[in-house]
């Protein structure tokens, strides 16, 4: 194999430019992009859209049409092996002559990972694997943990005063951080698939859960509610905004479920109404990425069912007090200090005068 | 008055760099640092070393002999302008002849702030007054915190996890932060007069309270305990390593106050065990720095009593859970989230994987 130089991180960094263009929007899919270099300049580009449409390679070979020949095709993510909604991408790269082909990581698949490259490889093409891999991971990072553990990826976010509250004592939790923060939150919410809450959240803040105009679609809004003891007037209940799923018992509330459904509102009965029950529905559907943005006590049970990888932590600095104020996460069942658990790849920055901490668990 | 130019800040600077050799040891004086420039050259330098020594104009002044006349002396504090243990720095400053002399503020308490200046400039003196004057004020910041409020100046410091614990729901909290941000508290700790935790905390974590050779003094221990419920064996009663003192109330455990005061701890019987009381009495004791390093109750009785000026938060990024694991600050009445406490000037930075975050309260 070759080294990656300069130039191939750079053209590998293009890919990745491009496949962020479908951020939120490729469930169950990865994020792809894709660029062919001829003689030093670029003849093709292309990113995988969403899922049904094809795929990042099929619209940047399309582009550089016939300087495909002998040319070197950069893409974030091993082409695809097999026959799906669209023939296979390690076939249509062979068929359109390049002489030379950049992956960044292979397919985390393991049944699959290693196949593309061979076919690749067979056809006489010098492949190299592995160019800026450690980002491409990271922009895949929800897809990889979908195929691996067959369950969506979770991120659990909040946002708590500087002495450890997500609102004082009464409740009241509007708000804890800074307009900008908000804003970064809607911006998140644009990466994700689901967002998830209680049937807590629902009473006491009312929320709306959508990326407040900064996407044209939204994600799906997702109600934990195992009584189903819910208003029947909300914003979420408003689906011609966003789609809501409501996760209940199978006793619930037939009165409040009717008055849901008749809103547009999908409710869903669930022999357990659990974190990971939802999780696999939510997988079922195809989804890559889901947010929570629930209270300490969904927050608690959906870290103790492995149903959160990372955390985004904003935090402001003010004090609010309080010896039964709400805080992040309730009982995890650790006893002693040292029992924590570490977050690891932790980075923070500032936004306005709040905090992000953003961290991985495990 | 003249500009102050680059020389004049650096020269400044030189000052608070003496005053600070001193750090923690000056109480009730403030930290004061002085040099004396003549022909571009540094000619003499002192600090005030603690109360009952002279003061930095002294010393540099001594240093400086015959070269003192027609010289520059620059100093972070007004002069004093009273006959105290020493004559007024003042006078001694008109007396060595010197031409210029520049000031980095002027002296906290508004019954003599100017008379130093207007003493200087009566004899003809060149003075310039506010040279890096933000960094004088902070340095000094306790010092004339207690000039003016009549109270030493407090500093809140807690240590929590990402989920805003500062233990387990066990009570367990050996520790929230790595080895390094504990070491910085003990060196935190240099800086202070006192330290200050509740009965509590003497029960559940026996701590030392020491600067662990850091320094060769060592802060005041001080214990709150209403009803003296406290072990009779404990590391804080170790009066060999630092004294301790306990208040208490009126009619406290006359068995345990007789039992500390045979291993060399101070008990104090105080009509109402409350922060403001104790730190009346620490005012009176001439201190200029007091540590909350309690658990959230008296953080939040310190706070509602205004003995907390200062935050020093420390952030792990661990998560532990608890829905009643204890929090850093407990009730302080606030009901909304548009009461919180803003904190200003806050700054942020990192000791290995753990946070500290600073800020001012008010």
């Amino acid at each position: 194999m070759a080294t990656a130089d300069e130039f191939d991180r750079a053209m590998m960094q293009r890919c990745l430019e491009l496949a962020r263009r479908a951020i939120g929007r490729t469930a169950p899919n990865p994020m792809v992009g894709c660029v062919i270099v001829a003689d030093g300049e670029i003849v093709g580009e292309g990113f995988h859209p969403k899922t049904g449409e094809p795929h990042a390679e099929v619209f940047a070979l399309q582009q550089a049409g016939a300087r495909s020949r002998n040319a070197t095709l950069y893409v974030n993510l091993e082409p695809c092996n097999h026959f799906g909604r669209t023939p296979p991408c390690s076939q249509a790269v062979v068929k359109a002559g390049l002489k030379r082909v950049v992956v960044g990581m292979v397919d985390p698949n393991p049944q699959v990972a290693g196949k593309g490259i061979a076919t690749l490889e067979n056809a006489g093409i010098e492949v190299t694997v592995g160019v800026e891999e450690e980002a491409c991971q990271t922009l895949n990072e929800a897809f990889v943990h979908r195929i691996l553990n067959r369950r969506p990826f979770g991120i659990l976010k909040y946002a708590m005063t500087l002495d450890g509250k997500i609102a004082a004592t009464s409740g009241h939790s509007s708000w804890v951080t800074g307009q900008m923060s908000r804003r970064r939150v809607h911006q998140l919410r644009t990466q994700c698939d689901a967002i998830v809450i209680g049937g807590n959240t629902v009473r006491k803040d009312n929320p709306e859960l959508t990326t407040h105009g900064l996407s044209e679609w939204q994600p799906l809004r997702v109600v934990m509610s195992r009584n189903l003891d819910l208003p029947t007037l909300a914003n979420l209940w408003k689906t011609e905004i966003a789609r809501t799923v409501v996760f209940t018992g199978l006793n619930a509330n037939s009165d409040i479920q009717e008055k849901l459904s008749q809103q547009g509102v999908e409710v869903v009965n669930l022999e357990t109404t659990t974190p990971a029950a939802v999780m696999e529905n939510l997988y079922d559907r195809g989804m890559n990425t889901v947010l929570w943005e629930c209270g300490g006590n969904l927050a608690a049970q959906a870290i103790r069912q492995s149903c959160v990888q990372k955390v985004w932590a904003f935090v402001a600095p003010k004090i609010i007090g309080g010896e039964h104020a709400p805080t992040p996460i309730a009982e995890l069942g650790l006893n002693q200090m040292t029992d924590a658990i570490p977050l690891t790849r932790v980075t923070w920055s500032t936004i306005e005068s709040d905090l992000l901490i953003e961290g991985y668990l495990g």
